[in-house]
């Protein structure tokens, strides 16, 4: 038996189990989200009863309950009983992170990994005998196209620019601040989308010039709904697959190299490596610099 | 904030994200089950590369390589590097657990949620809002016909039984043992199916006498594809809805009480209810004695 493994995982696989009921998990979690729960209860000033909040919300009372009874049992909700009466209370990590409007909130993410990813995933067994992903079986729509249905109006693009943004909320500081990056003066995020993670970097190095270089729709929807002043951050538009692309010391390319087929992938990564200027840092004789993730 | 989350959770929220991962956990392991992966890899002498076992289940190589990977990850499956290749080999956990054929086995019951419970709760904000299940909007059946769809072959009725069988095999004994249920002479397992619950009340208590009631085809099924020799547990067929029920100490009622309109439910309940004997075990004063579980 494998050692980090402790023996009575054999006799009762605890473990195990939690494993598999890790999808219910994200489903009440996500589910939640979704009625608005964590919003009523910021909202509230008092515990509510899980009658008033099938009211508020319109859904059956006994299905409510049980899922603040479950958020309970997980420790996103709390609980406390008067007269008889359970009243369900939200906690500090669900104001944060869960309600809508919060700087830290995910709810937007939360939104995305409920109604598009759990569905993509059911066909995990296909995306590995096949080796590729599955918008088409799941959603009817060819997996080339992707980026085609993002951008079919702009409340879909908003929505997803909403989520992309929604990433770096939590580990934008971190990725930027990884290494010391103050050495290079010129960044281009190619897709930075928002700006986001471009807001980050700006914000850890005042002395770099940075510039989001995405679609003129996203450049233009970027600066009317997500702008932050005086980031200093610059936009340029343009379409990095057929574009010349600005040039810079340093290419960041997050959550870009996918979802695009592979030989696009390569010519992207080809065009940035033929920008970089070799021999410029010694430390790293002319291997291109960007900072890339998925 | 609540008590129970520490500081570092508002902070940097690593039990929310974990939850949030929950769905693409379980799918692993559910897929790794549907594709095999556990049964060739404790059929296999040695530790296999991704390259092999992509083959031998003819899956594409780069999401086979992933999925094992995500699975050394969660500790379900241990990786060696052997002169630059990764050889993988499965766990005693994986090999009693996940593995078909072990007595311990639990692949019915992972298959049965993978392609039936994983979808069904994609549809969870509507079963809160309307309180009632999604097996109509999930697979285009009609929500009280649940049994006639597992009904309908002998092929799905069999998955199904396996998957009944499949819930006792963790938990079989400690439920009939959590309370000494000795004085009970009688004892009837109402919708009983291959009698594993049954069989884990005659171990325990070998001087009860020990009867399942089921539908016709579930009794003959059961008695062809689940005998369990010596086992000491009688079959009779019947309808506990139409049917009169056996007389009996004790009612088992475990995974029955759901799936059926509230009407019928508190019918079967009732029944049961008027065929117990009132007052002839004192210390109960003449409730009905039902083991009843979900």
């Amino acid at each position: 038996m494998a050692e980090h493994l402790s023996q009575s995982e054999l006799d009762y696989p605890f473990k195990l189990l939690e494993y598999f009921n890790g999808f219910r998990v994200s489903k009440m979690i996500f589910s939640a989200c979704e009625l608005g729960v964590f919003d009523l209860l910021l909202k509230s000033q008092d515990a509510l009863s899980a009658q008033h909040v099938a009211q508020e919300l319109g859904t059956s009372m006994d299905g409510m309950e049980r899922l603040l009874d479950a958020l309970v049992g997980i420790e996103i909700l709390e609980v406390e009983t008067a007269q008889g009466t359970a009243l369900y209370s939200s906690t500090d990590v669900a104001n944060l992170y869960l309600a809508k409007g919060s700087a830290k909130s995910l709810h937007d993410m939360i939104i995305y990994r409920s109604q598009t990813v759990y569905p993509l995933w059911n066909n995990l067994v296909d995306a590995i005998r096949e080796g590729r992903n599955q918008y088409e079986k799941t959603f009817g729509l060819p997996s080339g196209h992707f980026f085609q249905a993002i951008y079919r109006s702009e409340e879909e693009m908003l929505k997803f620019m909403g989520i992309m943004s929604c990433h770096w909320v939590l580990d934008g500081h971190d990725v930027v601040t990884a290494f010391d990056l103050s050495r290079f003066q010129k960044v281009v995020d190619l897709g930075g989308c928002t700006g986001a993670l471009a807001n980050e970097m700006a914000r850890a190095y005042p002395a770099s010039s940075v510039t989001v270089f995405d679609l003129p729709q996203v450049v233009e929807a970027a600066q009317k709904h997500f702008k932050q002043e005086d980031s200093g951050v610059t936009f340029q538009s343009g379409d990095f697959f057929s574009d010349e692309i600005p040039g810079a010391d340093l290419y960041v390319l997050a959550r870009v190299i996918h979802d695009w087929p592979e030989e696009k992938c390569l010519a992207l990564l080809k065009k940035v490596y033929e920008t970089c200027k070799p021999g410029e840092f010694p430390r790293n004789q002319g291997h291109p610099h960007t900072l890339a993730g998925r």
